[in-house]
């Protein structure tokens, strides 16, 4: 049933998922065909997104990052966007942390290695004492802030606008960068790709970080200059490195970043495909239930900034 | 200086680590040879353990399991024993996290295969949500549940006592075992090796755990029936194994174990032997502050109990 009056016609294109079905008509939506929806949530490619009427008054992504819906120039200023970011959130906190782990305790090396506890065990750190610098603090760095903490690291959070973050010791802005990674241990990538945050990790900002540190990256690839991270790993001006993005993706089979000694590469996997959409569900139940009632959505996307 | 009267006169053998040195002194005690100690302080091997005379009141282990100093016949009433499982009960709780999040979002999978997301998606699961089961909730249980639970896990703990962990939902007794596991996503072995605890884990018990289950060994490799284990990771009775400890250790290199899949070994490297005498000092300070104040000491060992 709806919240006030009919209910409120939706979309869901290119394919009807069940579990965002069930999600609509939970919130007192109705799904229907594009040509007769307020409400558009897409969950193809930005390749194949449809040209809308003004009619449709909120189209619902289901990506955290929309920087390929931009490139195609379908995100327009008619009418409202969301994006994802709130529901990948808890996802790609624990795959931070499951990298950041897996560096740390050396498991790819013993993975590779077998039971070498001449080479493994004078590396093996802790996150115990140890300070997290999260990039890009938002959704993922509330999230990853207290599993951080909880495993007795002390969190640095930078974001654009400085608000600070819960269980955060410090919470910066992006000017005070290089001084936050100067006395940082461990750095995690959390920002959208935009022009600003293209090779934020370069060799300069690498040079500033520690022997002993990780850099671990589950927002976008472009984030870091891989050719930097390459020479950074090979001269130990880091210790390692655990992607779950890259650039491009998939890395070419020649690609020299598989060449890269103590590099751990997941194949963008924070939030698998086959659990999305009932992982969405909740969320675009809670965004409908707000369109419904007037209330303001969930992840609004400005059109007019780069995320 | 001492706390009262003379310094107490402590031994440490069969080298003088300078971090224990330091935790002696500071503790008002003073570093003397055997035949003067009151004071045990042994951080060598169960078979190199010298003769002692009844004047040593006192030995500290450096070790968390002892079966090894019990199997050499060293252990007796005439003094007081500690162990140290104390000091390494955070790491070990870091190190099962560690392997746990290393299996669930299948890093090491990543790590063989490369960026091959046609085999890893649809298998990575996450600890939102999760129920686990730790087995001899003592010390690392109580370290390892608010790491779980900021997690979003569940956390049971299953110890002798049945005394309650804080933040499990549940603390059950060894007698519900069977119960607990056919309920567990999840489990994490944490008890000292004893003749009950003995392939705790073993056909049967494999077999009340679920196809998307992982099993953890923080404790010791006596725990698991490794055949067995072997066995449940080829039949897909489980979803797999992440050890940090072995029977024996290191397996040899034609040892089965290497030929499981789903089975990640990192070489008993929960507690890195370089650290370990630093991160043993300040616990062994406590605890010569501790006798020489005539309080009850931390981590006493009871000569009868297997433990």
């Amino acid at each position: 049933m709806s919240v006030a009056g009919s209910p409120l016609p939706v979309a869901i294109e290119p394919e009807r998922d069940p579990h965002l079905v069930a999600a609509v008509e939970e919130a007192g939506g109705i799904v229907v065909p594009l040509d007769r929806a307020r409400v558009l949530v897409w969950i193809g490619d930005p390749a194949e997104f449809p040209d809308l009427a003004d009619t449709v008054e909120w189209v619902a992504l289901k990506t955290a990052g929309i920087e390929g819906f931009r490139a195609a120039g379908v995100i327009d200023g008619n009418r409202i966007w969301t994006n994802a970011s709130g529901f990948y959130a808890a996802g790609c906190a624990e795959h931070a942390l499951a990298l950041l782990l897996a560096g740390l305790r050396q498991i790819d090396t013993s993975v590779v290695l077998g039971w070498n506890d001449d080479v493994i065990p004078p590396a093996v750190r802790t996150l115990r004492g140890a300070t997290v610098t999260i990039i890009g603090a938002g959704g993922i760095g509330r999230e990853l802030t207290p599993r951080l903490s909880a495993c007795g690291a002390w969190v640095v959070a930078v974001n654009r606008s400085g608000t600070p973050v819960e269980g955060a010791v410090r919470t910066a802005t992006p000017d005070q960068l290089d001084e936050v990674l100067a006395e940082t241990d461990h750095v995690v990538l959390a920002a959208p790709a935009t022009a600003e945050t293209r090779h934020l990790i370069d060799d300069r900002t690498l040079a500033l970080l520690k022997p002993h540190s990780w850099v671990v990256n589950v927002a976008r690839g472009a984030l870091i200059d891989q050719a930097a991270l390459g020479r950074a790993l090979r001269d130990g001006v880091i210790a390692g490195a655990a992607l779950d993005v890259t650039d491009p993706e998939p890395p070419a089979s020649d690609d020299p970043l598989w060449e890269c000694p103590n590099l751990i590469v997941t194949p963008h996997i924070a939030n698998p495909a086959p659990g999305l959409t009932r992982e969405m569900a909740p969320w675009l139940a809670e965004n409908i239930r707000r369109f419904t009632a007037g209330e303001k959505l969930i992840s609004v996307v400005d059109p007019a900034a780069e995320y």
